[in-house]
């Protein structure tokens, strides 16, 4: 494994919960000089610079990114064409970009022809989060064993992504290289079909006249409530992931239709084989995230135990 | 409110998560002088002996209820029938019978006709779970701050509700009264249909071909593992639930599919608006949930900040 990486400057461009989680990083682990961050509202840049997480805090794209060896880009991405145009003139010679988008093919088709050629794309996503936003809400204990995904296509110059990589090992992630049309499959299923289901669900439930719906609050701990934690993620940042991954998430969601019409039809026949059946078989995969020791949960509960 | 109950023999049948969880409530809090707990197999009775749980372990249901004021139906709703049919003869005069399933309207249909007239039948649900099962699972505080919801008919003797409301009070939780199809539909949307979902969409996983099922495992924290989590529990307890309360559950699912095929619209046709319009209304039902004090991490997160 290659040594952990070290920059003159990295510029976080978007200082959210993601984004500040990985100046947190770079500040425990040392991996820069200094730390520019760009945040559109002054009330971000006084706050971002208060919390210690960067030297200086830009307002404009194209001052964050001057002189920076590594630019990350941490905002949603919705924003992506408009900062990608913004700092394309001013990028350094064989400056790294990166970013931490949840769709890969829609980020490389967009920022990869804004970008000039002496500047190098290693497109990603560290697979972390919480419900939560903003630079308050970061930690650097976010990355801590959690996959990274970096998709770089086929022409991508190798040392920037094993630097991409061994700034995202130093936050505490596992790195794994994926093509951009698989990851954006893979995330659908994992991600962003869990959403769509959860922001449904919740949003059946707001259809409800007011009395039932006090009560669906009421009793929510029968399994409700974690679709609400789900669904209480940032509104704006899903809209621009469903719709830069429309094609996979539409994919994924035909296939979910199927199956959840396979389990109307057995319950409205009163087929109690075929439903305990269906039951039956998502045990495998439960168990394997435990054993995969993707469940903090669990994991927690074990080592306590 | 009126005092914490006492009984002379509270039969528990099935001591599973929910029963076990019960009985420990019953010890810490003294509420009987005789704790008799129903155990098919041996190394059940065994171990809830050994756990302390219970004095006395039957494998027969008439022996299990013989002489006792509180009778509990712990066990998965399929079991009811055998289970009502073998205990009523041997009802003592006055006992209180009641239970802790999921359905309720299928319960009162059920056990109603079984029993006779001079036994009290008050349906519960205990709003509370996880996902572990068996007599080892259970804790005393698995209810507390919890809803229970009680569903007896209009004809139901007040002193036993009393007394049935009483004793999940002493286990910490908060009781209401509704009707049992009132019940079942606020069910059927808060913990039915999530469950309905999640196993649909872990099963959709399921079906993935190997190497993009080992995947999803691996990157499952980006949501799908919390719908693995809901999945995990008793296949039988859930092929039970949902036939016995098969319209609510159709019902919400019917409703759930039409927003879900209005969320697919807008994402063929690339409508962020309404992307966006979906996704934020979703927010008022998760501060709502918070505030009710109904997710026990918030709460935690809280209280240590």
């Amino acid at each position: 494994m290659a040594e952990t990486p070290h920059f003159k400057r990295i510029a976080i461009l978007g200082v959210g919960l993601i984004g500040s989680s990985l100046a947190r990083v770079v500040r425990r682990e040392g991996l820069a000089d200094e730390v520019v961050g760009l945040a559109r509202s002054e009330a971000t840049r006084e706050r971002i610079l208060a919390l210690g997480l960067v030297d200086r805090a830009e307002a404009d794209p194209a001052a964050a990114v001057a002189g920076a060896d590594l630019v990350v880009l941490a905002l949603h991405l919705g924003g992506y064409e408009a900062v990608g145009t913004a700092i394309a003139p001013h990028l350094a010679e064989g400056a790294i970009v990166t970013d931490v988008g949840s769709a890969k093919r829609a980020v490389i088709d967009r920022l990869g022809a804004l970008l000039p050629s002496h500047a190098h794309l290693v497109p990603g996503h560290p697979v972390a989060g919480t419900e939560h936003s903003g630079p308050d809400a970061g930690f650097a204990e976010l990355f801590q064993d959690r996959w990274c995904i970096l998709t770089p296509d086929a022409g991508a110059d190798p040392d920037a992504v094993e630097t991409v990589a061994g700034m995202w090992r130093a936050g505490g992630m596992m790195v794994e290289i994926m093509d951009a049309e698989h990851h954006d499959l893979v995330l659908a299923l994992t991600s962003h079909l869990p959403h769509a289901i959860a922001y449904t669900i919740v949003g059946t439930a707001t259809e409800l006249e007011g009395d039932l719906q006090s009560e669906v609050i009421k009793f929510s701990a029968g399994g409700f409530r974690d679709f609400t934690r789900i669904a209480a993620t940032n509104p704006e940042f899903w809209r621009d992931v469903f719709l830069a991954n429309r094609d996979a998430i539409l994919e994924v969601l035909a296939r979910f239709t199927e199956d959840l019409t396979a389990l109307r039809k057995a319950l409205r026949q009163g087929d109690g084989a075929a439903l305990h059946e269906m039951f039956l078989r998502t045990h495998a995969i439960r168990r394997g995230i435990i054993e995969a020791g993707q469940d903090q949960a669990e994991e927690d509960k074990r080592k306590d135990g």
